[in-house]
């Protein structure tokens, strides 16, 4: 294989043999394609796109880049959720436990949080004590005896994923739907599941701001997906503005404590519950989707799904009491108010300004390996569609010190559109796919 | 400057400022930005392409890499040829010491082949003691001296352009205008010339197959070089066949010396009068281009050009008997013959595949470094419009040994097009810019 020729393939819009692919990519996780060359081809990728039997291709030689968990110990349909990430997308603390409560085995692994946008891995680390970092027999254990572990990637699996994000990254090809594709599906192929729901979200705060986009994606996905025998639901979700209320790990898990609770913000009630009840339908525990919504419904009003969250975090060290009582939690240093400036309806917002907002506190970062402060965040008064009196608040800031808080305060206001007229709300879910 | 940031803009069709791409490629060079980084940028070039204000600051960046020649010591109009790479393109042999009889000053700067095409300092190493790698003092020198000498690039001269064109070598990038003419420009004016005689060539053995695109480069090449003072003709030749009929280093010079002396191939004539006038003309020396081109072929009937190639390559150390006595070049092992298995008029010839069965015959080479035998190539005796008859001969191959003879034969039948129509001749000079 001449490694030129084969960039040319593709830069001229030509297709790659799954077996070319293969080639290539394994000789990369080997160290024998330099990184210069692959660049050059992920570029080409960018602009020329794969065809399906490409990304299942690529999908494949990345399943085989490293080991493979064996959930063969836990019978039955094993089923997990993956958001193409947002702000404030909380949405898998709620979801993993309450899949659970209704009967599915949930064996869910997320990831960290990256520039505006938070992780899942974070946000349960800030539970004190609780353990993300399972070896790969634990999380088999947990499935195996209690049906429900979250966890995060162990560097075992999938290493080709790992070394081609660090270069897309760098590299300004992060946004490519195939790559996309491949990335998620090879992680989650690796990890023995049986079905996944797909939350690809779409607006001002997500990876594709396009709606066009976001349904290429879940329709690749999908079918890509469909090749590995992995049964996939896509649904499209908004990001034009935080999910919930909160941004921030520790108060986002409390929102999270106040869903469990029965209550909690509507929004995100909304999307938990439609995003679990396919992960039921897709494990064939309900066949009728309103019926598995009205099921799950009920296992938040009895507190089954609260007691399966308790279980998995004292599973995995983490103390409960917190989760019992949430006001013993450590304050943040400073809580402070942003007021408006100005006074009407709240058009729109920014919904990357708010992520980076976060990053300023601390609650989230721009570089894998900063540190990230659990107690810090932004709790909002006001979403798309309210009246702001001026003066009014629309939001609270959780914060270390006073300058971090001017910084994040100027980003949130400029965040914020507001003007005369009254808006329609952006739909929270636009398609399923 | 965030160069991921820097990358996704052109990833994103936006402009590159001056400085930005300055400080790009500048750092590039001082191994501050990683091949990785460049190699995406590349590839994201060949598919954006690249503004005017981009390419003139990316070609000065490229100048100030390095050295520059200073031929200040020479008074009045310099003036050099480049072509943009063919097939049996021995243009530039007879045009430099042609266009200094006609009193221009010619500081000719050549490269070397690659690919299937071949490259000009080959050619003259083929006469035996031609002394291509002058330093840059003895080059200044001869142009004062004697208004002609014919080198290689120094290490000193443009080293972005090597490093550069290594990494677009091996990741796909090397086609792309914007590139090209940066590639060709920064080096043209690190020569310190006034003025450049641009040969583009268009057709299936050159760099740019489609006229399109080598009248989009001569356009660019013009207006770029005109921002720095460089004043440029530029010619688009046809490249779909060799020029000439020779093709290999030794048997290129035989041809040049034929034309030299007042004969040779019509075309080679042609093209060759062409822009040796431009040359005449850029540099005032002629007002009329037809003028021009008389008063050149007077000083090739008289044999003042010839005289002129003699002295040129006594000065630099070559065995001009060679020149006066061609036959005295040693044989090669074998002389054979490729008779036509079919009967009718030449439609085409691929003339890529015609350069190919060069390189197996040793007559050119795949990389750098290759070695080449000089005495090896092809004599054609039929072209595009020629009548063949079934076991005519259709060229003569000069070969070191049976099997690259037998290889080279494969490649020439096989790029001979013989069908039962007339056609046309293609024309030889498509356009003047």
């Amino acid at each position: 294989m001449i490694i030129k020729e084969f960039i040319n393939k593709k830069k001229k819009g030509l297709e790659h043999t799954k077996y070319e692919i293969k080639e290539f990519i394994a000789k990369y996780v080997d160290g024998k394609v330099p990184d210069y060359q692959v660049a050059a081809w992920l570029m080409a990728v960018n602009f020329q796109g794969m065809t399906k039997n490409e990304i299942v291709g690529l999908t494949d030689v990345m399943v085989h880049s490293g080991e493979t968990l064996d959930l063969s110990g836990t019978e039955g349909f094993k089923v997990d959720k993956h958001s193409t990430g947002g702000v404030g997308d909380k949405v898998s603390i709620i979801l993993a436990p309450l899949a659970q409560s209704a009967g599915c085995q949930v064996p869910m692994i997320s990831g960290r949080g990256l520039g505006h946008t938070g992780g899942t891995l974070d946000k349960l680390e800030s539970i004190p004590g609780f353990n993300v970092n399972l070896t790969e027999q634990d999380f088999a254990n947990y499935i195996k005896q209690y049906g429900l572990a979250m966890g995060g990637q162990t560097e075992k699996l999938v290493p080709a994923d790992s070394k081609l994000y660090s270069l897309r990254d760098v590299t300004a090809t992060v946004r490519s739907i195939p790559l996309i594709t491949a990335s998620i599906l090879s992680k989650k192929i690796a990890e023995d599941i049986d079905g996944l729901v797909m939350d690809v979200k779409t607006g001002n705060g997500s990876f594709m701001p396009e709606l066009s986009g976001s349904e290429e994606l879940a329709n690749t996905l999908k079918s890509v997906g469909e090749e590995f025998d992995l049964d996939i639901k896509a649904i499209i979700t908004d990001m034009n503005q935080p999910l919930g209320k909160a941004v921030g790990n520790w108060l986002e898990v409390k929102e999270c404590i106040e869903v469990l609770d029965g209550g909690g913000p509507e929004d995100l009630k909304e999307v938990t519950l439609d995003l679990t009840a396919w992960m039921v339908v897709l494990s064939g525990l309900e066949k009728n989707y309103t019926k598995a919504k009205e099921k799950l419904q009920e296992k938040l009003n009895n507190g089954e799904a609260k007691e399966r969250f308790i279980q998995m975090i004292e599973n995995q060290g983490g103390d409960s009491s917190y989760i019992k009582n949430p006001d013993k939690y450590k304050d943040p240093a400073h809580i402070r108010t942003v007021s408006s400036q100005e006074e009407g309806f709240v058009q729109s917002i920014d919904t990357y300004k708010v992520g980076m907002a976060g990053v300023e506190l601390g609650a989230g970062r721009l570089e894998l390996g900063n540190e990230i402060y659990p107690e810090v965040g932004i709790v909002f008064d006001k979403k798309i569609g309210d009246y702001v009196a001026a003066t009014e608040h629309i939001c609270e800031i959780h914060t270390r010190d006073q300058e971090s808080f001017k910084r994040a305060r100027e980003k949130i206001l400029d965040a914020f559109e507001i003007g005369e007229n009254k808006v329609d709300l952006p739909p929270r879910i636009y398609d399923t796919v």
